[in-house]
This record gives structure tokens, C-alpha cells and sequence, in this order.
């Protein structure tokens, strides 16, 4: 087989075989197929897409290129949460606890964030001493015990996936529905769940732009779960705006012990309640979503799933006393309130903005190696649908060193303020 | 200025600018832009394609990437001739001589054949003795005093087209109209002739398939040449039959000679007389068509045109006798006829199967450092339009090692036979 043919068999249109697959991906990973071949198949691939079988093969491949966990020796049913990704999005941070609090067993490994905030990882390590290397023994019994463990991705996971995305990220072939699902699908494949749930976000400070877009990722997300025979839902969740008031790591991890407390935003306790309900039934814990938001919020107001966060903190090593009390967490030097230039009702946030500019901050990875700080960040003071007054604070900087020449002014215009007030449009567009 | 960012916006559909394609070129040349970004730029190519900005800029950066043939030494107008390529097409050693013997200047850099059969460079080292290698002091002097000279391409002629066109090979993107149009037209504008007459081929034989894709290469390259200040004409020319009648390098120049003693084939003497009087108009050595084919078939019918090939043979070491008399130029141990198994009128030879079927028997190169086996070839008895009997031969095999299995049979179907007779599509589909 020549690798070439299998490229110009994709320019021409046709499909892939999965022997002809397999050779890709094999000879990627062992080095015999180079870059430069792999990064013009992939281009073609923007272009041509691929079929749902070949989609399946991709991802099937790309899972078995290195370890597969095996979660046998935890009891029941495992879960995995994912996001693709979006501006305040620490979602796992609430529903993570809620779900294990009411019996689920969440086996959760997770990565570091590029872009805007860190990933969940990042968020957690903002916590004193809280690491997230657990071996597998510990891991398991971790999840045994306690029914929720994060870690960050073992050294062999999918290896495939490793060397395709660093392949993809400098080579414009980023933005292909079926490389992104593959992507995402093998590490959750290879991370052995056997419920795993997605929260696909679509808008200005998601990955995909368009609800339209975000549900054909999910679909193909689902379908190729399904193929391999996990159990698979998705939310089609907003990204137009933050999610919650909080971006960045420390502040996001004092907003997620709040929700747990009973005081989070509507629309992070909306989202949390949709994901955990689909958990929850899946697991085959319950039977109907009612009774699992009931029993979620019931969660929430007995303190078990905040118990649950501090026992997860507990056993990998964090300090409990900053979860009961987050005002122990990091706290920035520097405060600054960014403050509303007129009247009106807010009609929109620019999450992609807003993420910018958390990021110029330190809150978030420009490069690979950027260190983030922990405190900065941004909070939201309102929400779409509030009024404001001129000369009330819009967010709140957490900052560490002077703010950048302009990021104040790019901070207001990040904000649309209306004199006519409008429905905020639905956080969540669709639940498959 | 980040490569990535130039991969995505051909993506997208954007042009790219002046400064960003010297960018790439500088930087590919150099090593500072690796293969695999290059590769995902050219495989966006193939789908976004380039405007005719974008394909000038790209040529003349892949021109000036090396050094740049200067012939301001040579007397009078120079001229180059290309064909894109072919199964049989032996012109430049028929239309050379009779152009140089009517006054042209032809000071012709080419390179060695992939595929079929050899290049122009391959086939005159047919000749006992003949060599390519002449210095650039050499092959001036031999222009001005003989009025043609070919010889191989110098070592640091255009080398952005060599790592590219390496790459494009291995990536699927060498059907690109802009990839090949530059890739050409960088190299004929390096080698600093200032007329360029063209031969773009179409049909089973040719890389492009269609007259309308020969009309589209030969347009962008026409825009190119013009537009970097040459005089650039093209012959569209049918590749669906071989060129004359024989396939294979000692073969091609037995013939070339014998068209030059008058005795060629029509469809190659038609060719050879179009593509010529295109040189003698664009040169200024003729004002009309007619004038200039009535002094090319003077060239020949004097023995003019035969004598420069035998001129420009001394002149590059290789031996005259093998032009005045053919029968002395390599022979095949074993000559096999190929028999008609039906009676009828030939209707169609198929180029691109004799062609494969010749490159079998050692006359053209599968793998770049594949050794030619001169001798060998195809020697076709009809074309389309003759009436041949059953069991009368179709072709004879010129070959040194035994005919491969299923050869002959393969060859016999090459041939397309029929009980009526129709006229054959013309040679020459178009002049621009």
C-alpha cells in the first residue's frame, strides 16, 4: 500500500478503506508514514469530509494506538463528562460532585487548557496542593471509594491523537467536524467509560459558531460512542456569553464551591442539572429526568455533593478548607472594576472577547509552555437581560500586573448594551 | 508572519498576498518552513486553486528562488519549446532542426523523463557518445553558432520547483492547474529564452484529460509568461493516440531522423510545422503562418533541417553517422509482432496503455532511478482511420528480455477495432 494512493483516493472524493485507515494511522504513530503526507490527507480531508464508517475507523484506530484503560474493577456503571470547550466553563467542577453525591461513578481524565482558561485540571490545581497524578490502582479505588476522580491523561493514551492534533494545529486543518470528533472520541474511548456524556458548545467563544454546527459534532460524536458501543448523549449548550460569572481558574473554582453551596448562577445550575439528569439515567441510577434533577438538587442542598468535592480534594492532596471557605483560594493583588460607559439592559457578552481578555491577564495559555496565573481572571457583574446604570461596574479584573494599554476599552466593547431590553436566547438549544 | 496563518486563509478561500507568497517560497527554500505546512498549503491549493496574481507571484518566486539563465550573449531572439508531455511526442528533435535551419535561436534546457517513456535528454543519449552536460559558455557558443542546443537542467536552476515539485508528488497535489502552470512556467522563465512556444497536450495519454483543461493550463501559463515580460504561444494536441508511430528512445530519434529526411509521420510532421512556424512568427523570422511552414518544409526538403541535428550532435559528442543513417542507433535483440485477431478499421490506440505497456519493456523509468533500456519500445504498423486485416500486425514489440506475462494480450486491447470507419478527431484542437 502506497500512502500517496490513499491521499489522492480522498482528493478524488472516494472513501477510505478500513485496512487502508488502519495503515494511516499504524504507520503514523511507528513513524513509517511522515508528516508531510499525513498533513496533506488531512487538508483533503477538511475538503472532502469523511463517511461515517471511515469517521468510525478513525477513531477506533486512533483509541487502540496506545493503552486502553480498563475501569472493570470499578463497581457499576462508569461515567466521563465532556466539554468542548468555552469561556467559564467549569461545569465538571459542579456536576462532577452533584452526580457522584447521588451514586454515579465518574472516572474523569482530563487535559490542560490552550486558550482562553485552563482546562478542568488547571482549574483544580489552583487549589493548594491538589495534584492529579494518580496511578491507575489508586485511581480506581478512588472512584471505588468515593465515586469521582480526575485525573490528567496517562503517558500512552492515545498516542495517535497527540501526534495528529500537534500535526493539525500548525497546519489549518483544525477546523474538520470529523478530525474533531475523532480526536475527542478516541481519548474517550481509550478512556474506558462506559457513559460518557458531551456538552458541545456552539457561538462566538466556542470552537463551532453555529447551532447547526455544534449538533453535527455532537451527531457525529454520538454515532461514532454508539459505534463502539458506549452509551452517549449530548447538550447543545451557548457560548454566545460566559458561562456563570467567573472566568479563570481560581475564580471559576470559587463560583463551582458556591453552585455547590446552593448560590450559582442560573445558567451554570441549568446546564449542570441537564448534564448530570442525562449521567444520572444513564447509569441507569434513574429512570426519568425529573426525578434525577430532583435528586441532583437535592444534592446541593444537603451539602453531599459539596462533601463529595472535598473528599475528591482530599485524596488528591488539596486542601479542604479552601473549598469550604473559598476565600482562601488565590486571591489577585489587583482589582478593577470595569465599569459601564452608559444605561440600558445588556443584551450581549462577547465570550470569545471576554476569554481574550482573561487570557491577557494570565488566565490562559497563548503557548503550550505559558504558565498561568492562578487569581486573574474576570468576573461578570451582569448578566444578558440585566439593566445597568452608566457608572456601574460591567466585570471586575482579577489582575496581577497593571492591565495591558487598551484592555480596558476592549473589555466595555465586549459589552452590547441596549436601550430596549431583549430576551437572552436559550442556554441550552438541544439535548440528543 | 506565521505560515499557519497563510494555510488558513487559502482555506477559507482567501487569496493570498505578494508579500505572504514570498514568504513561503523564501521560506520553504531556505528550511525554515517544514514540508508538512507546505504540504497543507498545496492540498488547500488543489481545492481553493490561486487567481492570476497569486499564480504570477508564485512563478516568479520559483524562478528567482535559484539563478537566472542570462542569454543576452546569444545573437537575435531565443527560443524554448515544451511539451507537457506525451507518449511518443518526439518534436523537439524534429521541430528543433528545422527552426534552427531556418534562422531560430533555440537554446533548450530539458529534463529526464518520469513515466513512459524518457524525456528529450533521454532519448538523444540514444546516440553513441552524446552528453547534456555543457557549460554555460559552451552552450551559448553553440547556440550562436549552430542555432540549437539541449542540454540538461543546471544545478541550481529553479530549486523551489524541485523540493516542491518532489513533495507535490508524494502529497496527492500535483492535479493542481496553478502547481503545474508554476512549476513549468518557473522553469522556463529561468532559463531566459524570450519566446516560449508550448505544447499542451489532452487526452488518455496526457495529464490533462480534456481540451478544456489543456486550454485552461495553457492559458495560465500564457497569462504567466506574458505577464514576466515573454512571448508565449500554445498548441492544444491531442494525446488520446501516441505521437507517430514509434514509443521508446532510440525508436523516437530513428524516427525523428526520418522525418527529417522527409519521411515523417502526418500527425507529427502537422505538429512539428505548427509548433515551428509559432517559433519563426514569434521570433520575427517569418510574419505569416504560411510563409513560415513553406521554409520549414524547405529546411527539410533541402536536408537543412537534417543537417543541424547532425551539427548540434557532433557538437555535444555524440555520433553523426547514427542521424544519416538510423539502422546504426541501438536495436532490440527481439522483435514480436502484435496481431490483429479481427479485421476492421482502427478506431482508437490507446496512449496511456502503449505508453505503460512500453514503459514495461524498459523505455521508461516507474521509479526515478529506474535505468532505461534504449532500444526498447513499440513500433505501431496503423493508426486511426487504417483498415487492417486479420492477423496482419497492429505493432511490433522492440524488447531485450522476455515479454512480461499478459503483455501481448494487454497490448492487443490497447487497440480498438471496429467495422466502420470514422475519421479521427484532429491532432491540433486549438492555437493560442
Amino acid at each position: 500500500m502506497r500512502f500517496v494512493d490513499l491521499i489522492n483516493k480522498k482528493v478524488s472524493g472516494q472513501n477510505l478503506t478500513s485496512e487502508e485507515i488502519r495503515f494511516w494511522i499504524e504507520g503514523y504513530v511507528n513513524g513509517s508514514i511522515p508528516d508531510y503526507q499525513v498533513s496533506a490527507l488531512l487538508m483533503a480531508i477538511v475538503f472532502r469530509s469523511m463517511d461515517r464508517r471511515e469517521i468510525l475507523d478513525l477513531t477506533m484506530n486512533m483509541a487502540k494506538s496506545g493503552d486502553m484503560m480498563d475501569l472493570s474493577a470499578i463497581d457499576g456503571v462508569t461515567a466521563d463528562k465532556h466539554s468542548t470547550g468555552g469561556v467559564g466553563d467549569k461545569t465538571t467542577l459542579v456536576v462532577g460532585p452533584m452526580a457522584a453525591a447521588c451514586g454515579a461513578h465518574l472516572a474523569k481524565m482530563s487535559g490542560r487548557g490552550l486558550g482562553f482558561t485552563g482546562g478542568t485540571i488547571d482549574k483544580l490545581e489552583s487549589i493548594d496542593g491538589f495534584h492529579v497524578n494518580l496511578d491507575h490502582k489508586a485511581f480506581i479505588r478512588q472512584v471505588n471509594e468515593i465515586g469521582i476522580a480526575v485525573v490528567g491523561q496517562s503517558g500512552n493514551l492515545v498516542p495517535a491523537d497527540k501526534k495528529l492534533y500537534a500535526l493539525r494545529d500548525v497546519t489549518g486543518t483544525v477546523s474538520s467536524i470529523p478530525l474533531i470528533a475523532s480526536s475527542i472520541m478516541s481519548k474517550k474511548l481509550a478512556s474506558g467509560s462506559q457513559v460518557i456524556v458531551l456538552d458541545v458548545k456552539y457561538g462566538s467563544g466556542a470552537f463551532m459558531k453555529t447551532v447547526d454546527q455544534a449538533r453535527e459534532l455532537a451527531d457525529t460524536m454520538i454515532r461514532i460512542g454508539r459505534g463502539a458501543g458506549r452509551k452517549v448523549r449530548a447538550v447543545i449548550s451557548s457560548m454566545e456569553e460566559p458561562l456563570g460569572h467567573a472566568i479563570g481558574n481560581a475564580l471559576e473554582v470559587r463560583e463551582a464551591c458556591q453552585a455547590l453551596m446552593g448560590n450559582g448562577p442560573d445558567d451554570l445550575m441549568q446546564l449542570c442539572l441537564t448534564l448530570g439528569s442525562l449521567i444520572l439515567i444513564e447509569c441507569g441510577i434513574c429512570s426519568d429526568p425529573d426525578e434525577a434533577r430532583e435528586r441532583l438538587m437535592e444534592s446541593v442542598k444537603s451539602g453531599r455533593a459539596l462533601d463529595k468535592l472535598v473528599q475528591m480534594v482530599k485524596a488528591q492532596g488539596g486542601r479542604p478548607e479552601q473549598i469550604y471557605d473559598p476565600s482562601l483560594l488565590p486571591c489577585a493583588d489587583h482589582v478593577t472594576s470595569i465599569l459601564s460607559p452608559v444605561s440600558g439592559f445588556v443584551h450581549s457578552e462577547d465570550a470569545l472577547a471576554l476569554g481574550n481578555l482573561a487570557m491577557q491577564l494570565g488566565a490562559g495559555r497563548a503557548k503550550k509552555d505559558d504558565a498561568i496565573m492562578k487569581e486573574t481572571g474576570i468576573v461578570l457583574c451582569v448578566k444578558p437581560g440585566d439593566y445597568i446604570e452608566a457608572g456601574s461596574p460591567l466585570a471586575a479584573a482579577h489582575h496581577r500586573l497593571p492591565l495591558p494599554d487598551g484592555w480596558l476599552e476592549e473589555c466595555v466593547r465586549a459589552f452590547d448594551i441596549r436601550e430596549q431590553r431583549e430576551d437572552p436566547h436559550p442556554l441550552i438549544a438541544d439535548i440528543l
